[in-house]
């Protein structure tokens, strides 16, 4: 992948307006519960709310809205078969511009009833890395869409620190901001963002232990792929790309690791105690605080709750 | 049981008084996937949020932040297994006065523990209901204390009505409110409130086909008792008192009942759209339109969500 430009808290402030007339400005949830097992003051915000269920929907919206109206005539394109799918689909829907989405013929059929619900014409591929790029160049070759990555994108990235400048609008006093790491664009967001309206806030990432690709590039100081993760946070599955290495090396306190059974019970605390659905990856700062991985009493902390969509036929306690 | 003084609207205003400094005012949110499931534009009230995940901590502080100090100094007691038990717990707590809570023998661990972690006395007994009687007559008489009906007491009941004037208040145009039927407190507390502040609302109860005793006691101009009754909806077996039966006899458009079916779907909808756990209680009036049991297409509709208080070891969904 190239290395494109990395945003700035000006580019964040951008997307924060370009996207206003589509995103929600999710809730900043509390809990007094939470508060007392970890010892810190937790602001939770909670992009489970956004549209389509996760943080993506922003950097989507902010990439689809950045387009020259010519460039936009041609349409978008990607692969994916998550989340970023079916913002991208929406985004592009309301924009009123055709998009499509790469996705492997093995993806759930209701991941694929998603997106083709929001109006994107699916592409079906071998589930292999090759067919996929091969398939997606294809598509962009016959019909001059742009390619809007996942997260190796400055304006997808920019688009996801747009939660960030809300939480830190709402709640200006933070000490710590948290938020999960994957393929790293929500942390590279939430980082720009952060650092540039605070000298002072502790930015720190969380991944789980069992695809902590993020964790060991940032101790080799290079790019560890991600090798066929196990972890229950299907949203965490991805490697770093360029950009968000970059961002990540510069930007983050750390990146601390965290065990699945205290994702699990994190996941948990927060359906029963503050009686909103998280998705596994959203669990994941807290459960590094529920694990003690790291000490935070007393201080204020933000949590960046990435988004809500759970298989509600397979929780991870009942596969336990 | 006696037939109480039925509580007025300005009961209900001054419950909001009382219970301000203690309840949550819990946030009304709107779905448009659920406005386009159903035709209507919904508007839920989310007691799910509210402390101990259920809109009987409000009536329960209503009732014990009504009583006099002297009567305070001697405590409050009451008789049940549910979330009445856990809200006149904190409310006594929160007052810093004695509570008694009778529970059968036979009650889930889990909710001694909650009712206990609030700071309660919990009295056991047999799991009859003659047992329930005469050991809640034995506390009273021991200790003095009051005893607060879970729904046959007008204090529960304006208390139970502050959150269809929060309701209200945010969205004073509503054509409809709901609630579900359980005693009958919430939609009676519920009645009260939406009469008080508007002459034109239409009020409607929605109740589970499989404990339909406040229907048929409706059409009988008689309490009809609730004989064991299968629904899952384990907050709604309990059966009308004097005072809802007065309430709901008096103020009710209708009560419409639902399949078990139509519960089920109707919480797992509000699960994967909004995002929010709510109780299968909770869901018995959006599964009503669901099941188009009554045409509400176009209309603006208030609807109480009772409680978040689920079991997520064993969700409806997985048990079929």
């Amino acid at each position: 992948m190239d290395v494109p430009p990395v945003p700035t808290v000006d580019d964040v402030h951008r997307a924060a307006e370009r996207i206003r007339p589509f995103a929600h400005r999710t809730p900043v949830l509390t809990s007094s519960a939470l508060d007392g097992l970890t010892g810190a003051s937790l602001f939770f915000k909670c992009e489970s709310f956004q549209k389509v269920g996760a943080f993506k929907f922003r950097g989507a919206t902010n990439a689809v809205m950045s387009l020259s109206d010519e460039a936009a005539a041609r349409g978008v394109a990607t692969h994916s078969s998550g989340n970023h799918a079916a913002a991208l689909a929406l985004a592009a829907r309301n924009r009123g511009i055709p998009a499509h989405v790469v996705m492997p013929t093995s993806a759930p059929a209701v991941k694929k009833a998603a997106v083709a619900g929001y109006g994107a014409r699916i592409v079906e591929c071998e589930p292999t890395l090759e067919a996929r790029e091969t398939t997606l160049d294809a598509v962009v070759a016959e019909t001059g869409a742009e390619f809007i990555h996942p997260y190796n994108d400055p304006r997808v990235v920019a688009g996801a620190g747009t939660a960030a400048l809300e939480l830190l609008s709402d709640h200006p006093h933070l000490d710590v901001i948290m938020a999960p790491v994957g393929g790293g664009g929500l942390m590279s967001g939430t980082a720009i963002a952060a650092r540039g309206l605070s000298a002072e806030i502790r930015i720190i990432g969380a991944e789980p232990d069992l695809a902590d690709d993020a964790f060991r590039s940032l101790e080799a100081g290079e790019i560890i792929p991600s090798l066929a993760p196990k972890t229950i946070c299907d949203g965490l599955l991805t490697s770093l790309g360029p950009l968000s290495f970059t961002v990540l090396s510069g930007h983050l306190e750390r990146i601390v690791t965290v065990s699945e059974d205290a994702i699990i019970q994190a996941m948990r605390h927060v359906w029963e105690r503050m009686k909103i659905i998280i998705e596994p990856s959203s669990a994941v700062p807290l459960g590094a605080l529920l694990e003690d991985k790291l000490d935070l009493r007393g201080l204020e902390v933000g949590l960046i709750v990435s988004g809500g969509n759970v298989n509600l036929d397979r929780l991870p306690w009942s596969d336990a």
